[in-house]
């Protein structure tokens, strides 16, 4: 069973259909559905996902927020006990809480978690601070010019998450966060009706497969290019980040700053460079 | 000076261009920026909005969680003083963070902020507990079949939204929320770079200019329809939630719970019903 997709009943209305509308046929739905992320008996967070490579979501989630910084830092990820997903009483309820258990002596900045994220006590709340927070979480710059890609290469991407999308064909509800190699060759992709936990969910499998920093591949998302998925990127060293839709202003000064290549509007063989041109050739 | 465009300098690679990539052109962008929310001395949330009409995002915020529930219970909204914003020194800065404060003897339930959204005692973390905590949020079940609206009044909304939205057209970066009545007369319209803000700075405006609930509304969002969206609506008493995109499993069970219309893919004079079809006709 995949537990993605669920069956639903839907009227479909086309142009001036004659009363009575049409019966209900089947259709498929993207599944959403909170999962809670435990590190051992704290909850951090609640997120709304679809199901489906959850430990690799609760691995990626706490990698990106600068909570985890390797794999061996891990001493096991599974659902969480019944008694801590507050009484669940079956597997369903029991699939949407996970716990991160770390090996003896990990010491991590649970503080960090009630900091908020986006102040600085220096300029308070603002777009700089913003930009610090990603720095203070221990972002090193960049290298400056590899790798270096075609832009064939980058114009071929949005075809090849496509085909490789099988949920999203079905429902058109999911994103998705694909890793690419310079060549174009699809390494890993991964998708989720949040295009946050797409991204966590693709950083968190190589996190856990020990492959990060990922210094030698491309990002690719199906949606557009927020300041959160810069920092998700440079958390995981990545130097290319292409995106089926437009970038904000403060990913593209995200990305100016930290040396990664921003591509925007990736589609119909076209893409706009917003920063790091020296990486398209 | 518009707050929610801002230039910069972009490469447009288009097919095989000979290299070098042709010279940066001047392009707009959508602005993203953290604004922090207050309410009298605590900070309750910060999120990453496009700027502009910010007042209304915080009193839709705090409406659409819960918080508050009618104009007269805020007595003044504001920028944050200086102090408040960490030491900010420059109208920027100062434009990132918006006090509210309440009337003389109103009380609100801040423990419900510390509260996690999703979970209940009774099952735990999942999609039934998320749909409970709606209904315990105070939503009334939505009166059966009022209004009624034609299927060529929801063909017409996405052309009517787009004609009325400036920045999108021209960075193609922002999310839009419509309210239309019945018979497709556009009534406002927000734009954010996230869909969720551009949904609160419309329900903040009409619980400002205190017309809510708006049981005689449709409204339409330029997004995906999640769960989150389908609570907002549920917590503004909007009988009908018309989506260009797919909506999410969550999102529909809570419609149905709730007596929502709810109606998904609203694009090409063709829209899919997914619940309360009797307000269509």
């Amino acid at each position: 069973m995949n537990r993605s997709i669920l069956t639903v009943p839907v009227r479909k209305v086309e142009g001036d259909s004659p009363a009575p509308f049409p019966a209900p046929i089947q259709d498929l739905l993207a599944v959403e559905e909170p999962l809670e992320i435990r590190l051992g008996d704290k909850s951090i967070s609640i997120t709304m996902r679809t199901p489906g490579n959850d430990f690799e979501l609760a691995a990626g989630f706490l990698f990106t927020e600068g909570i985890l910084h390797h794999a061996a830092e891990i001493g096991e990820i599974g659902w969480s006990p019944a008694s801590h997903a507050n009484g669940g009483q079956n597997q369903r309820q029991l699939g949407n809480s996970v716990t991160v258990l770390l090996n003896p002596g990990v010491e991590v900045d649970l503080e960090r978690l009630e900091r908020h994220f986006y102040t600085t006590s220096s300029c308070g709340v603002c777009g700089k601070a913003s930009i610090e927070a990603v720095a203070m979480q221990g972002c090193p710059m960049l290298p400056r010019h590899a790798p270096v890609v075609q832009s064939s290469v980058i114009h071929g991407m949005p075809g090849t998450v496509r085909r490789a999308q099988p949920v999203f064909e079905r429902t058109g509800g999911l994103h998705a966060a694909a890793l690419f190699s310079p060549d174009g060759t699809l390494q890993l992709l991964r998708e989720d009706v949040g295009r946050h936990n797409a991204v966590d969910k693709l950083i968190g499998a190589e996190m856990l497969g020990e492959r990060t920093p990922l210094s030698n591949h491309v990002m690719f998302v199906s949606s557009r290019a927020s300041f959160e998925l810069v920092q998700k990127a440079l958390m995981a060293g990545i130097p290319i980040l292409a995106a089926v839709g437009a970038p904000s202003s403060l990913a593209v000064e995200t990305a100016q700053r930290f040396n990664l290549t921003l591509l925007g509007f990736v589609r119909d063989s076209r893409f706009n460079i917003y920063s790091g041109a020296s990486r398209i050739q």
